[in-house]
């Protein structure tokens, strides 16, 4: 693991760092923000996934999470959204919204995205890894955010594995990938056409099949152009109530898609967190 | 003057706006932050002067301003560092520190750059006439802030008009331009070899002059790359103390130049604003 840079900020130390990745076979770029601490302690980590066209540098520059998270006690780990560099395949097209900076947290299986789109792998397997023997974490207290398609990711990995993340919350997610064009185009890309492969990697089938969490948090802007097409938060919310989740899901009305938005309700998400990652 | 982008933030209303300057001769960009407030209200306006290589953005998207704003009532306006566009001349070796993005914060009287490089009088003068006239400001409250080469703007202006701007602070600011190499080399560039032509915008030899205010905030990271060569702020603590003015200089250990450390101690200094523009 190599540093890219560190800054003292808020009283603590945000790091950007390197490494060369056994998941996606590429040089990967990831952001850790550490508060300062008594030595030895061990702090809970949450995670933050990011959206199509980012990499750990918006969040990390924009969202406002620090000042909280000196406040709370928390780690913040933010990792790229896709593999990149030499040899790694983007859309044919080059859309912004498949390929380069549009993983979708999946493994995918198809050609030519194979070998190298294995976010699922990286976020969940061995990101954490390298977090937890290089930064003082404590791998028992664990959390996770997403933005848009990392809302769809911090979802899908969160029903998926509700005993390690203690707290799972989204910023404006794609919430069924499987029922909007964003992610119809992204899982028939990198998983085929046989739909069924799809349902581990859509937060709303993954409940209609059984998976549960204690509560779930939503802050979704009301003006948010991407809404009524991709979005669709009330597929989230009639899922959450057939299957007795407690969801809260914030409709905020003015506010759109961007950073300006998060960082309004960073603050409010990661107190929330921080109450649920509480020894 | 022609809204570029408008988003909803911390409650409040985060704006870009672009128009055609009669002081620079081509078209100028800058943000405002503007907080919900009662219909008819005017608030103080807090200038924010940005630092070499910047333009509006940076400080809008990283300075984290938002949320302190909106808690103590205030309008925020950062305008660009200098005229850009077609014609406009750069630095003759495209360097970051003269030129494009290093306007220096004065009017220049040398070529090629006298008819466009017009700074002090666009942020003096220009802007403010269009904030009054588009926004809900109060002009009778106005203070100014700076970073870097925007800190030798903010104290150069608050110096020189000190009836206008209620407060005066700055981020790791050039409080010398005329001893040290940024301000040697910009000065000469705008203004001429005549270093007497220096003085009434140089914050030191304003002050070995006679201007005055009655305080100044300064915040300066004791790591910042630029503190011992650049900015050298003992230089205004020793001219603040031999004039009698109360300079508050915060030296913080472990933070550098960039907006890691702004963001860190904006709230403050909007803090520190917010009492001297009370009413």
């Amino acid at each position: 693991m190599e540093q890219v840079s560190i800054n003292r900020s808020h009283g603590g130390v945000q790091g950007v760092y390197s490494h060369a990745s056994f998941a996606t076979g590429t040089q990967m770029t990831f952001s850790v923000f550490v508060p300062d601490h008594p030595e030895g302690a061990r702090l809970p980590v949450v995670w933050y996934l990011s959206g199509l066209t980012c990499t750990h540098a918006n969040v990390t520059e924009k969202a406002e999470f620090r000042a909280a998270c000196v406040d709370l006690g928390l780690i913040f780990v933010a990792p790229d959204t896709s593999p990149r560099g030499t040899g790694v395949p983007d859309d044919s097209e080059g859309a912004y919204d498949f390929g380069l900076g549009a993983g979708f947290y999946v493994d995918a299986t198809e050609e030519p995205f194979a070998g190298t789109y294995r976010m699922w792998s990286y976020v969940t397997r061995e990101l954490p890894d390298l977090i937890a023997a290089n930064f003082p974490a404590d791998p028992g207290r664990q959390s996770i955010i997403g933005h848009s398609m990392g809302g769809h990711g911090a979802l899908t990995i969160g029903l998926t594995y509700p005993d390690r993340y203690k707290a799972v919350s989204a910023f404006s997610p794609i919430v069924a990938p499987s029922q909007v064009p964003w992610g119809r185009k992204a899982l028939a890309g990198y998983l085929g056409t046989d739909e069924a492969a799809w349902r581990a990697h859509d937060a709303v089938s993954l409940i209609e099949d059984g998976a549960r969490v204690p509560a779930l948090l939503i802050d979704q802007g009301a003006s948010d152009q991407f809404l009524t097409e991709q979005l669709r938060p009330e597929l989230i919310e009639q899922a959450a109530h057939d299957a007795g989740i407690d969801l809260t899901l914030n409709m905020r009305e003015g506010y759109d898609h961007s950073y300006f938005f998060i960082s309004t309700f960073m603050g409010e998400q990661l107190r929330w967190h921080a109450a649920r990652l509480a020894p």
